[in-house]
This record gives structure tokens, sequence and C-alpha cells, in this order.
């Protein structure tokens, strides 16, 4: 399978990256983007024999062994044909694909080819908590930049040869300048957004209109033409010498960033101008080296598959694309960009993202959560479907906070439409449900009580909320929702499967929603009895029993349960045992067990687990895994959480849900069609349609709890 | 002719523009552009009938009376097909072209088209001077929006009709948003970028994903919907009413905006939001309109004929596009972006703008030239054509400040490189003499005598400069430049001209810089002979007759003069005849009388003017001005230069060089493939191939002088 697919590097907390490895013009250093940047890159150095040069195919026309370099006509700023660039091969050649090998880790990123290497440096560590930690600890972590090192091997060598890593923004609104950041440092840069530094010795910057004529320029003083819209730092390594040049790869926007509530980002305290960026990152090069090189552990455990570890690598690294830390005249807001949607903190990732916050960042969870209380939570009514909004409903959250950097105002969604019961409906059972899962985990995980204390009220509304969701009778409850939120007026709500057909896509009577409502009521149900609330925990926990009964009083003579309960549905869908995760998190076994109080609905789900694992039902010829067995419309995310459930919680060890699936995942992850967008989530036959670039696949954090 | 074709209204000093009135999807509200934004505008009304709505042809689709508007398949954000938006016909169909009427004035552009009229105001009005004008003064000139006011009579209806008037900025990194700048207003916005904004009763914003859809949704609810790229402000307009609604058309960039030297734009001290923009643009929105009406008076004068009233219009709304005032630090800094290209005060276009700018804002003039001194001047040696460069040579300045709102190293220009002789060459000499002529201009026009004295060491570097690129020898030289600059290496400078041949894009010997050159000597002579410096009057005097004398001895028997002097060059140009101008404008009488010291140039100009202005030399055949008689590339602004000396000066006032001149001029404005780039100068047989959308054109400023 092929190496070159784009990966994130991505700085934590800046909503950057510099995306690399897939062919041609594809990578590029990204701010604010829902795709990668598609600026060439070029990384290369002169052959031994002189005057032609050698790159990664980074850039545009590099697609094969065979292909030429070839910029076409480039036209000067008066339109006309520039002298001597007519459309000639261009003197930059790609290594062979064959000859170039590619070390894909967490926190480094390394190809080789001939007597070059290139890495690049980025972290997966602790985002700390801006609340708690020192300037100096935020201003190290947060500093939006990664690192590359470009080494050359001329040891064998008989002339010196030229080195250069650059790229071209092109003509886009911002120049593409030629400016260090401090003394001894050069760089190349477009405007204050994006810039690359070095202070390697004798680096040189140089501008023009493309590579070739860069690299062919002889006059020094003509490497600062202003007009061009490529740039390279350049070296010469000497006959018999190894050299190593180390570059900053730096993000930067300054000032207010978003609107509907103006915020800056948190790194904004620190740095000025992108160029103080590149100073300090270049200044502590050294040590974040260091760190970039210690990530790589979190994923180095012999338990792993290196499919399993090729897929954490590549999520992880993703999340980390959409993460921004954002600063609102001193508080800190944490947003996770919704990929190619950019919709921020969309609560139906966050509940999925969970797990992995939990690990690095629990802090980011209990500040998504008190945003979405102050601003985001909202009181509606319900209805029965065909009915009028006559009952009482309760406190709900929106589906996120806004969308391409401007916070929808309070209490809704940039999403949520009304009168709707398809995409683009509300999902108010469903983020209730993923408030009360997210705070309960949170709480529990950061052992923060004083926090949860505050929530009681709260939690005790979220009950009283799912209960009328339920129900507005008492003796009628079934533990499933059956009303609809006043919010979709006439229509019904949806779930995070927006774009499913009713399997998935329908709330009402859902069975994914069905055992993550199960697994709210029990999480309530403890919160209460250890907050001395008799009735409440009471309450939660006769509604949890409801919920398992209604479900497995549909359980059919196959061991299958079908999506939709209690209405006509065929079916199948695997996301049934998903909400599983949610009582081991907590610590619940008790509820788990075999032999424990939902001994029966654990044996149901896993018996209907292993009825759909098939292939024509749940499965696709290639072994991958099919959410739902009549769309064709699969999400990654959601698999591995389930394939962690199946394996861990309910000890489902196969190849079905271990090596022969994520053989083929990783295949999908490979297809053509997705290498420019690095982890996608949603795959229509394993090709990404939607979801694309995206942050929510961190839920495979949770097989190194296996 | 078509009305359909796009102008700039623009605030000034914020480069911005709302550009309108090329059919389709070619206009939009631009910030920092170097081309039209290519929104889709939508200005609109229901049908008395009702249900279907009419709009100015202002949008994709709308090219035709029988073009029906067609988004195609709008894709929602999973990537799948939106329910109900297939390709249906859409329900805005554009008014019949020939029922709109566009009445295109200075300072206000209406159009009316049924029972709809809409007028956007701009102001053309004197900027105040930054270091003395009061704050309040400064954030109403500079504050950066303009109005618009759409009308809807419907007194002859017989059901309420909703109204119109919005954008679609699409999905670029910025949401577009829905949000007012303070109580009683709403608004649509991308980011903090541009926006819409009214305070007009009920009236409505709605965002969604096109207008089709916006228009057809029921629930106002909906309204908000976060995810679409299209915003329309909406009203209703009931039977038997005329109603005006009123907007302020924002733009705006906070916080640094350069690079290479950091400013903000100086209106960022007033305003720290666009919300602030929009509000106090609606606050004051009478004064405003009242002043943009105001500025139809300067080209009201009847000695224009509409065609020449027509390009003036034109070409000083385009100026204004370009126009930006930074702060640095304090500091007002003018810069006059050079139109597509976007480079920073081109000084071979300020020379130019001079007019224009003297008649408004002459203290924007002394600002351009002290940052050239200070910033971008230098010194060089010079060459004889294939010789070293070991002749003392002396002060010049750069071609422009850098380029994309990136300010060039100290020195240097962003576009002239070493070792060329063509196109990005150095323009040492031209931009010498421009700083002569400018700076002469200036202190005469603006009566800045203190200004003038502190001037006056460096007006002497500049004759010294200018002697020695006439000849290290004095007794060897005849006025005109000999040597090129070492800034060149072993190449040879340019002129403005960049992109012609020889005949007028070679600086040496060149006809069209002897007569500048020369134009040069005499106002130095003047302000010495003025500041008791007779040594440098009777050197600078001496200069201008040996240029006098020179191009005199060139003169062929049928009166014309070669394009270049004392080499083998068939060329015949226009522009010989353009220094002209600056003892005219310098109110040196003498020199151009026909019985005064250069009563032989003048006649000599004369007589060549009248032989090269001849079909198949230097006319088109629709009479339009071609500037080179051996180059089919005109510069519209030269020409307008050209026409005023050759009227006003030369006294040669015929068809040639008015009517017919100017009806051919005003055709290749509105050439199809011109409109959307508004005022254009460098023109290929009447096509704008270079320098689009360019700030130029307002030399016919000098027009208001005949």
């Amino acid at each position: 399978m092929t190496q070159f697919f784009n990966a994130f590097h991505s700085p934590i907390g800046s909503h950057s990256t510099f995306t690399l490895g897939c062919l041609e013009q594809n990578g590029g250093l990204g701010l604010e983007l829902g795709r990668p940047a598609e600026e060439n890159i070029y990384i290369g150095v002169e052959t031994k024999a002189g005057g032609s040069f050698q790159a990664l195919p980074f850039f545009q026309g590099a697609e094969s062994e065979s292909a030429r370099y070839d910029h076409g006509r480039e036209t000067d700023s008066t339109g006309e044909e520039k002298d001597g660039s007519d459309a000639a091969e261009s003197i930059i050649k790609t290594f062979p694909l064959k000859q170039i090998k590619r070390d894909f880790a967490l926190g480094t990123d390394t190809w080789t080819a001939g007597d070059l290497s290139f890495t690049i440096y980025s972290r997966v560590e602790s985002a700390p908590d801006p609340d708690k930690a020192s300037a100096s600890s935020l201003k190290s972590v947060y500093c939006p930049s990664v690192l590359a090192e470009l080494t050359i091997d001329n040891t064998k060598g008989k002339k010196a040869r030229k080195a250069f890593f650059g790229y071209a923004p092109g003509h886009s609104n911002d120049a593409t300048i030629r400016d260090g950041c401090g003394k001894g440092t050069v760089g190349i840069g477009k405007g204050q957004q994006t810039a690359i530094y070095t202070d390697s010795k004798n680096m040189i910057a140089a501008t023009g209109f493309n590579a070739d004529e860069i690299l062919t320029e002889k006059i020094e003083d003509n490497y600062n033409f202003g007009l061009g819209g490529t740039g390279l730092l350049l070296a010469s390594v000497e006959a018999g010498k190894k050299k190593t040049f180390r570059f900053a790869v730096c993000f930067f926007r300054g000032g207010i960033v978003t609107t509907g509530m103006s915020t800056s980002y948190l790194y904004y305290r620190y740095f000025k101008t992108i160029t103080e960026v590149g100073s300090y990152t270049l200044k502590n090069f050294t040590d974040y080296r260091q760190r970039s090189k210690a990530c790589n552990k979190l994923l180095a455990s012999k338990k792993l598959t290196d499919d399993q570890r090729f897929q954490m690598t590549h999520a992880i690294r993703s999340y980390y694309g959409s993460s921004q830390l954002l600063d609102k005249a001193g508080k800190a807001i944490w947003v996770v960009n919704e990929g190619e949607y950019r919709m921020m903190n969309t609560f139906d990732l966050i509940v999925d993202q969970l797990f992995f916050e939990m690990k690095l960042n629990p802090w980011a969870v209990r500040n998504e959560l008190d945003l979405f209380t102050e601003r985001y939570s909202y009181t509606d009514k319900v209805h029965f479907p065909g009915g009028e909004n006559i009952h009482p409903g309760g406190i709900s959250f929106t589906h996120d906070m806004g969308q391409f950097n401007h916070f929808s105002r309070p209490k809704f969604s940039a999403y949520e439409l009304k009168n709707l019961s398809g995409c683009f409906s509300h999902m108010t059972h469903e983020q209730l449900v993923n408030w009360i899962l997210t705070a309960s985990v949170y709480a529990n995980g950061a052992n923060d009580m004083a926090w949860l204390k505050k929530q009681l009220k709260q939690f005790k509304q979220c009950l009283r909320s799912m209960m009328n969701r339920d129900n507005p009778k008492d003796s009628e409850r079934n533990g499933l929702m059956s009303l609809d939120s006043s919010r979709t007026g006439s229509g019904a709500e949806i779930t995070t499967y927006d774009s499913l057909d009713t399997s998935l896509g329908q709330s009402r009577n859902n069975m994914y929603l069905a055992v993550k409502s199960w697994a709210s009521y029990l999480a309530m149900a403890d919160i209460f009895t250890a907050h001395n609330c008799p009735t409440e925990a009471k309450a939660a926990n006769k509604q949890a029993k409801r919920a398992s009964e209604s479900i497995l009083s549909q359980v059919k003579s196959d061991g299958t349960i079908p999506a939709v309960l209690n209405e006509d549905c065929n079916s199948l869908i695997i996301p049934a045992i998903e909400g599983l995760v949610f009582p081991y998190v907590l610590g619940d076994k008790n509820a788990l067990k075999e032999n424990g109080p939902y001994g029966d609905l654990i044996k149901a789900l896993r018996k209907h687990l292993q009825a759909v694992l098939k292939k024509g039902v749940c499965l696709y010829d290639d072994g991958g895994w099919k959410l739902s067995s009549t769309a064709d419309n699969s999400w990654m995310s959601k698999i591995y959480l389930c394939q962690f459930v199946a394996r861990e919680i309910l000890g489902v060890k196969t190849p079905a849900t271990g090596k022969r699936a994520d053989a083929a995942h990783v295949k999908w992850l490979l297809k053509p069609e997705n290498l420019p967008f690095a982890w996608s989530d949603q795959m229509t036959s394993g090709i990404a349609k939607g979801s694309l670039y995206y942050p929510r696949g961190v839920t495979c954090i949770l097989w190194l709890e296996e």
C-alpha cells in the first residue's frame, strides 16, 4: 500500500497544520482550513553531478517517477510571458518513488531518499490548563509551530551540492516574503500567516516565480524578487560533509479572530507577530525535538498491531489540526473544529473525543461542558409524532457552538433547523445524553468533585428532561425516547448519524440512543446515590431498567435487535453496542457483568453483535465494518469505538473484530481518493464522501486500554 | 453600448470596494483584492403576482433575459444532496435587461427597474491630513463603508411584496453570519471582513445555502442557518406603500495588516470591529448621503462631453479602490496600491496620479515623497552600455515600496531585478525624474515652502545624479540619459512602459524620458534660482538647454522625432509630448511659449504629434490612440495625459485629440472582456491585457483645466 498519504503535523490549539505526504500539490501550511492548503512543497538536493535537482514528490507534476516538473508558461506582472520560462523541462526531478522511505510515527514523520533525509517534528503532549499553568508552560506548549530537519549526506560527493526546503503559498491576498525572525535567521513566509524560519548557518532565503527560477538564479540580489509566489531556503553542502539544517514551521493569526463572541488565540498573549513565534521556536528547538521524539512512546506498546498503530497515529494527528485554544479577555475557550466542516465544538464529536481528551487534557472537557451550560443550553417542549408541542420538555444542548470561527448566538447552533426530520434537524435528545455522559466521565476521570457538586442541579434537570422525552406520564415510560423537541416544530429529531437512513438517523426509539440513554440513566443514578439524592437515584435506576427491558423485549429469534425499537424497522446496526463504553469508562463493572443486574442486556447485545457481524449484514466483503445493514455509510470513529466495545467489553475477539477489520480499514484510508484528506470519518464503500480531514478518530485511543 | 460594466464604490483609504455593474457573479464586496470579489449580489423584489422575484442581474446565471437562475445541485454538510434543492428553476428572475436603467455618476450609482430603485453612495472628497485634522474628521472621512438605498414602489400593488438586498460571500475561510451592529439593526457579513447592515424598520436578516431557499423559507427560526454561504436582508412592502431601505456596506481589517513594516489601517484608531463601522455609518447616514451627492458636482461642468465624464467617473472611482491609509504607531502612511498587481506606491504611478492628489489631498503626495526619501532611496554607480560600473551615479528611488501589504526592505522595491534589460529591470533614471517632478509640483501646488527648503539638499543630489547619468564629463553631456545604473548589473534600465518594445521600454536616450528630463531640469532651475543657489540653477538650465537641443537635432524631414534618440530606431511615440505637462502645472508658461526660450522645442513636438497622430502610425482604425507606432500596447492613463497636453498645451484641438478618440476609448472600456475589471490601463487593440482594475486613470482630472 502507498506511503504517500497526507498527514497532519499540527501545533496544539492553533487550528493549523503542515500537511504533507500525498503526491503532487496536495500538502502545505494550512491555517484555519477545512482542507489541505494545496501548496507546492519543495524538499530537495542537487544531484552529485550537479546542475539538476532531486526532490520529494510534493509539488505539481511530481506524480510518477518519470513525471517532469513543468510550470507551463509563467506570466509576469504585466500579463506577458516571461522570458526564458517557456514550458521547458524542469531541472527538479522527483526521487524515484520506490527509493523513498517513510517512517510515520506520532511525533515524528521522516522521509529518506538518496542522500537526503527530512523529518517533521510535532507534539502530542498534555495541553496545560490555562487557568492553572504558568505563562512559560502555556507559551511553550501552545506556541503555534512545528519543527523540521533536513539532512544532506554529501560525504561521498565530489562537489558542493545545493539543498533546499521551501513552499509556494502563491498569489493569494498576502505576499510571499523573505524575512528572518531575528539575528542570524532567515525565512520565507506568506504575510503574517505562515512562515518557515531557519537559524542554520549559511542558509539563504529566496523568492521567485517558481522553484526552477530560484535554483538557477545566479545573482543573489535577485533572491529578493517580491512578485514571485515561491520561497526557498537554500544552502550549500560541501563535498565530504554531512549537514543538518533546522527549521521552524510557523502559523499565526493575531488580534480578534472570531465573531459572535470576540476571542483571540491564547498564544496571542505571548506572540504578537509570526516572527516572534519563529524566534522562540528556534531558541527552543532542541527541547521541542526531544519532546516530539518522546511522543512516539505513547503508541510504542507491542500489544498494538501495525495496522492499529497506523490508524491511531493518523487519527490523533488529525485531531490536533482541528484544535483551537481561544482567549476571551483572559478566559480560555477550548474548541475542536469539525474537520472539513469547521463547526465548533460539535457535541456529538466531543462525546467521542472524550476518551482522548480525558487522557491528555481533562480540563478541556470541563471547559467545553461549561460553555455548553452557559451559552449553549436551552429548554423546550416536546411532542408525540404528529402531535402538538404541549408536553413539558426540559434542558438540552445545541449541536455545536458555531462554524468557521463564528460563535453562533446563545442557545442556538449553526446547524439545526426547524420542521425537518432529516439532515439539519435538531439533535436535542442526543445532545442531552451527550452532556450527561461527558460530564459524568469528566467528573469521574478527573475526580473533580467540586465541579460535580456544582452540576448536581443541572444533572437533576437533565434527568427530568430525559424522562419527559420518554413519556409525560411515568406509568407509560419505557426508558426510550418517544417525544421530539418543539425545536423541530412538526419535524423529528435526528442523531449524529445525520446522513444515514432511519436505522441510525432517527432518534425516536433508536436502538443506538437507547443504549446511550440506558448508560446515561446509570451514570446519573450513581451520581445521585453518591450525593445523597435518593429520589433521583431511584428514578434514574428505574429508567435504566425500563430501557433495558424495552430493548430485551425486541430481541428477535435470530438474536438480532432492530435498529428502531417498537416500530417497523428491518435495519440492523453495530452501534447498538456503542453505549456500553460509558459504564466501562465510569468503572461501573457491575452493570457490564453477565451475572449482574444487566446481564441479560449484555448477553443480548453480544449475541446481536455476533449475529450482525456477517458479510451482507454489517460487514463489507473486505471485512470492513458497515454500521448499518441498510446503508452504505460507515463512520470510522464509531467503528473504532465499537471495535473496542466488542473486544474489551463483550469479549468478542475474532479476526472480524480485530486484524481482518483493521486491515480493511487501513486499506480504506489509503485508497487513492482519500489520500489528500489525511484521516477521514465517513466512508461510503471505503471512500471518504463526507467528514473529511476530521478529528473524531481519536476514539481509537481506547485500544490502549485493551 | 452596454451599461453593465463593473465600477468601484470605495471608501477612501481602506483598499476595499463594493464592485458592481457587470452581469453575472462578477461584483462583490472586496477587501484588499486585485480583482472583483466575484460574489453573487442579490437586489430584488417580489413580483406583483407574488411567489416569484425579479432582481438586478448580478448573480450567477443572470446573463440574459431568458437566463434561469440555477444553483445546480446543492450538497449539504454531509456531502449528500439536500432535499428539495435539485436543479429546479429558480424563483428569482432577472429584470429584462432592456428595462434596467443606470445613472452612473461620481458619488452615486443608481439602477432602476420596474418598481425597484437601488443607489450606491460613495464619496470623492478631500482626504484630511492625519497630522493636522481632528479625530472626528478623520473618523468621518476614513470610515471604511459606503451606503446603499433600496426603494420599492408598491403604491400600485395589491399585495405586500418582499424586497431584498444581500450577497453570497460563500464558503471561504470565514463564516457567512447574521448579526446586527447595535440596537434596532440587523446585518449579514463575512467574518469581520465585510458586512451589510441596516437600521430600516422591519428588516430581517437571513442566511442559507442560496437565495432561493431563503426566499421560500417560511419559518423565521430557520433564517439563522449557520452553514449557508448566502445572506439576505429582507423586508415586506405593503400594498399601496412606497418604502426606502438603507444600508451600510462595510469593510474591515483590524490589527497589524502589513509585514516588512508593521502598520494598521488608520481607521483602526476609531473602529475596533466591523460592527462599530456599521453602527457609525448608519448613525451618519444622512450626512454621508448628502456628501456623496455633492461629489457629482465635481464633474458637472458642461464643458465635459459625456464620454469624458464617463471616463473620469470610472477612473476616479478605480483610484479609490487602491487607496490605503495606514498607521505606523501614530504616523500616517498613504499608499496607493497598483490595481491587480497590488504593488505599493509604485513611483511611476504616483507621478501620474499627482494631478489628482494635488487637487484633493496634497499632503498625501508629501507623505509618499517623504517615505521614498527615508526608506526607499539609494545611491548607485553607473555604466555605459557594455562598460563597467565605475562612474559615479547618485541618488535615486525604488520602483515601489512592496506588494500585497508587504513593505519591501529598505532601499529596494519588490519589482526590480538585476542583469535584465526588459521587464523587471530597474527604473533608476525614471524614478529619479519622478521624484524631482513630484516634489516640485507638490511644493509649488501646496505652496509648502518650509518643506521645500528642507529638500534643497536632496534636490542638489538629484541634479548631480541626473548629470552623472548623462555623462561623467560635463563637456560630453547632451541632457539625455546615457548611462545605466549599477543596480542593473550588466543590464539596462527600463521605463514605466515596461512591457513595451524599445520605443518606450528602453530608458537610455529615450525621447519620452528626454522631455521629462528637460522638465525636471527646468523645475530644478526654478527652485535653485528661488533659493539663491546660482551655480545649481545655472547647471540645471544648461542641462535643460542641452536636452532640448539634443531632441531638436533628431527631428526628421517629416517632422517626426524617433522614440530613441541618437540610436537606430524607427519607432514613433505619442508620449514624446508627455513631459510638457510639468512646466504647465508648475506655472512655467515661459517654457511653453512658442516665442519663448524653448519655442523651437514646443513647435517641434507639436509637429511631431500631428505627424504621428495618423492611422497606421499612432492611431488605431477606430480613432483610439496607439502610444507607439511599433507596439500594440497602449496605456489609457498616459493617453488621457497626452490628450490634455495635445489640446491644452499644444493647442491641437481636433476630433483626433478629442471626441473621436474619446469615443474609441469608451468603446474599449466597454468591450465585453474588460467589463469585470472596471477601469483598466493597459490595452492591446482595445482589450485590457494588463494593469486591470487600476488606479492610474485619474490623469484625466487634468481635463477639468481645459
